[in-house]
């Protein structure tokens, strides 16, 4: 056995309470080494009872390891508990809190997982677990008629022009409001609305005043009415608060600028020197010498509480529910956990997402986030389907790496994107082959985690690095895509209709080079995912049963066989007599 | 190179703040694997400049893996960073994000610490650090005359008499505060002691009142007293705080007997069914069945509210110093952390030590203890110096699998005992074998971690499980042995003018079946400490260099070789041309 390669913990991922009354548990070996795992467990203060057994499946498989799980459950959840591995030659192995023996000395030295408290368990929320997330860029999704302060002339582009940096196109929550159908109609049940806060640029990250809805979006009340709408079409809506820093025209700055040394919210920031100076830049800015986005000092007392009455401001103004954190991991965790309690408090059932464009295990224990933007996904997704940069093994390898680096719950709630305002489109990553972007698109839905749809990219808007990923949504039917907005339609319906997409259980029963088969399962059906990357069609014929049914309709010269660059999905029913997953 | 044995984590204890600009990064190997290991960084926003390197150095080595560690510093403390490994060969590969790799591709993923923030560090306690700790169990410490209530004719049994589990012999406050200077002389900094609220048990683990010294410890006055008077001596002092269970003479379960459903305590409480029964222990207790200690539920804010207002309590009316926390392991995460805030809120220094038994990732993150009293270090110094179940390679594996498991802050804070009222005695887990006790003792002074004396210990106390090892203190000279005293005051005195042994790396440079020798340095001198458990002398000569001088007094047939379960210590002042560690 390779020894080097066990691994667990009594901590997240490998040990915690799934609920009051099971304790998950996992176990990782090095790939195809295990014939068999086993858990022999026990209440810790049972010294003198035998140890219960229970066998581990095989739930995840990277190139390097394979992953063991179980659920286990004792009356008063005070568990005493040590593994027992079987090679493949047949030899046993025992690892407890000591390390790995080959023979059960008495006494063991169990793992103990002293006491599963129910104030510890993360849950999760389920309405995101089954959510189909839409980003909007307000600037740029349309511009409505409501009650947003007029622009003068030859303040905004022309609607259709080419995007600039700097470019104001006129885009409104009136607008937003206006296109709820559309949303609705598509799938969309969770909407994330980029910065919509007061602010100078059209992007809004440098917010001047956080307790006020920027003019040209519209007012409170506009803004209240759009989440009501929302709300009404089950739709919930997800605010993006700035509080890595602010703009520089924010009240403590100009106060900072204009009294110096006197000022009091010398605190709130990180001078390096006085006088601050917005020429010199010298203070801590977000990113580097970005002058108009000085860095915030949340761990100053008086600074911390604004912003936790901002983040309930909201929530109680408007009944948002829930906030994307920008610069995210430059939050300091202990801020985060005062955030989330805020907000907690205001509204359970509210939502924290990190912008955290790596991947976030300091953050993502459950104390702190739901969830981050999953940009290690998007990478994926562009390195395999749009770049073709890994191969089908590495891929899936990534994914399960990620499967196994958070709690469950959490892994179900990540914001899948493919693209956002930070990247360019999967379109044009893809070099505009839209064969591309729908089977991106597809393994999205399919997968585990929350669907995101960046505002355009289902009607085929395409466009670079920021500004040329930003352009303005394209109203006109002539100039959308509606074969994508179809798709995209298509696949929104099967997560709504078909509970194994948002909570089955996740295998890759077959990779290959450039093509591999994603399999979802759960207690009532199973469904099948053919995915074909490569310009050869693959014949995955053998792995269908048949009882396993066509789902959608796409083209295949034959029952199993996927085109290139193409996708079948099949569905088959699960008996009662089958083994449950 | 073995890949499965690779693992860094951008989380504790492999990436922390050591302060608020210096990043601590581990990486670990398969033992003997990696000829050297390197870090690339740069600041996660300087996409353009090249990667500043620098080597980490071997620091720690168990069984079967390589530990390997650096420390760096960036102006705005944002870090992006990836390893290169070579191995044996010569063969180099790279490790980032996504895994290893043989080849820099660009782009990498590095690694991301994003920010380091001043808030989220854990800095530790110097005064912690640098303790020698004491256990008292105040009913066989010291009866001594004071204003505890007095006890009746027959009540106590005779200081000199067999001990029993319901016996009470009378040792008191006053009796600990008459033997400051015995402490002060022995070296003792914090005193540690089991409950002293007022309870009906001799041990008083049942608490009946947690705001009252027990009349027949003392009154207030006297604890107040005690406190100034350790205060005055530079003795801290520890309470055991019992939040787990409360005695049964509660207020609130008394209530809950009484009134029953109508009782607003319930909740307080875990009851299976009403009517709440004594008799058929029909609720939630300490262990099973253990009538008298019924389980508190502090997810419940009443009950959270009432048990940090008795935190609170003691350091405001006679600032002690902290907590030792009974049963801490079944108390939530979430309680701990609230515990945490409120304590530090009313005393920055003061410090929560888990009475956990075994391993406690969960627990010493840094947001909730700052300690365990280290069983895992005690049954590794019993079965290796008392019942030699281990050989030395295996026990000092086991040392440094612990001190790659947790901060190197927390290590260095670790309660560090040889046994306690809940163990057997270690003089008895030796078989009264007092050369035995001597070179534990000694490994647990020269060692990191606080070095933690039960009392009698010092003078030759023996006894086996509870009760036995709750025997009165002899305080007749002709029942106690000065040698022993006197060797624990040797080492004490070493810890306290000797930096190293607080704060200097600790290597194993040899460890052979039965012996080793200990390592402790740092930029001033080294500590050099030769073990023999072994029945034969060791010749370590090879290890000392000419100007290593003997340290203490300890018997050897010549320079470097020690003879059977005997110890030698030699120091060499560091000169400023070696290098530093």
């Amino acid at each position: 056995m390779k020894r080097h390669a066990l691994h667990h913990a009594t901590t997240v991922p490998y040990a915690y309470g799934r609920d009051k009354d099971h304790l998950f548990l996992r176990l990782r070996t090095a790939k195809d080494d295990a014939k068999s795992v086993r858990v022999f467990y026990r209440d810790r203060y049972h010294f003198r009872k035998p140890f219960l057994l229970q066998n581990l499946e095989l739930r995840h498989t990277t190139p390097d390891f394979d992953y063991y799980e179980v659920v286990i459950a004792l009356p008063r959840n005070r568990y005493a508990y040590y593994f027992e591995i079987q090679d493949r030659e047949g030899k046993r192995y025992y690892y407890d809190e000591r390390g790995i023996r080959e023979h059960r000395k008495s006494p063991m030295k169990p793992f103990q997982f002293p006491y599963l408290a129910p104030e510890d368990l993360y849950p999760g929320e389920d309405w995101l677990k089954e959510a189909v997330c839409y980003q909007i860029f307000p600037d740029r999704f349309r511009k409505g008629e409501g009650d947003a302060q007029p622009w003068r002339e030859g303040e905004l582009r022309p609607w259709d022009s080419p995007v600039t940096s700097k470019g104001f196109y006129g885009g409104n929550l009136a607008g937003i409001r206006e296109k709820l159908p559309y949303l609705e109609e598509l799938g969309v049940t969770l909407l994330y609305l980029t910065p919509v806060f007061e602010s100078s640029s059209n992007h809004k990250y440098n917010t001047k005043d956080y307790l006020s809805i920027d003019p040209h979006f519209g007012t409170l009340g506009e803004f209240q009415r759009l989440v009501k709408e929302c709300h009404d079409r089950g739709i919930r809506v997800v605010l993006d608060a700035v509080f890595n820093h602010t703009g520089l025209d924010f009240f403590a700055f100009q106060d900072l600028l204009t009294r110096q040394e006197a000022s009091p919210y010398g605190t709130w920031y990180h001078p390096d020197a006085y006088p601050v100076s917005r020429e010199k830049i010298n203070y801590y800015t977000f990113a580097h010498g970005i002058a108009h986005m000085p860095k915030l000092n949340l761990g100053e007392a008086e600074a911390r509480a604004y912003f936790l009455h901002v983040a309930r401001y909201w929530i109680k103004e408007a009944d948002v529910d829930g906030y994307r954190l920008d610069v995210c991991d430059e939050l300091s965790h202990d801020f985060l956990r005062d955030l989330r309690r805020a907000v907690k408090e205001e509204k359970a059932e509210a939502v924290l997402i990190g912008e955290i464009m790596h991947e976030a295990e300091a953050f993502l224990d459950g104390r702190e986030l739901d969830a981050i933007m999953n940009y290690p996904f998007r990478d994926a997704q562009v390195d395999f389907f749009a770049k073709d940069h890994l191969t089908a093994e590495s891929f899936t390898g990534l994914l399960q790496e990620q499967n196994v680096r958070y709690r469950e719950e959490i892994v179900d709630q990540m914001w899948n994107l493919l693209g956002s305002h930070d990247t360019p489109r999967f379109l044009t990553e893809a070099g505009g082959d839209k064969a591309k972007l729908k089977l991106a698109a597809a393994f999205q839905f399919l997968y585990r985690g929350v669907p995101y749809i960046y505002y355009g990219d289902e009607v085929g808007l395409s466009g670079g690095r920021d500004p040329l990923c930003r352009g303005t949504m394209p109203w006109d039917p002539e100039k959308q895509d509606l074969d994508l907005y179809g798709f995209h339609q298509f696949l929104a319906r099967l997560r709504k209709t078909h509970g194994v997409l948002v909570r089955g259980t996740v295998e890759f029963p077959e990779v290959r080079e450039k093509a591999f088969i994603l399999a979802r399962k759960d207690d009532q059906e199973e469904i099948l995912a053919l995915f074909n990357r490569g310009t050869a069609p693959e014949d995955f014929s053998s792995a269908l049963m048949t009882d396993h049914e066509p789902l959608g309709n796409f083209p295949s010269p034959q029952r199993g066989v996927v085109p290139p660059l193409g996708l079948l999905l099949y569905r088959r029913p699960i008996t009662n007599e089958e083994d449950q997953p």
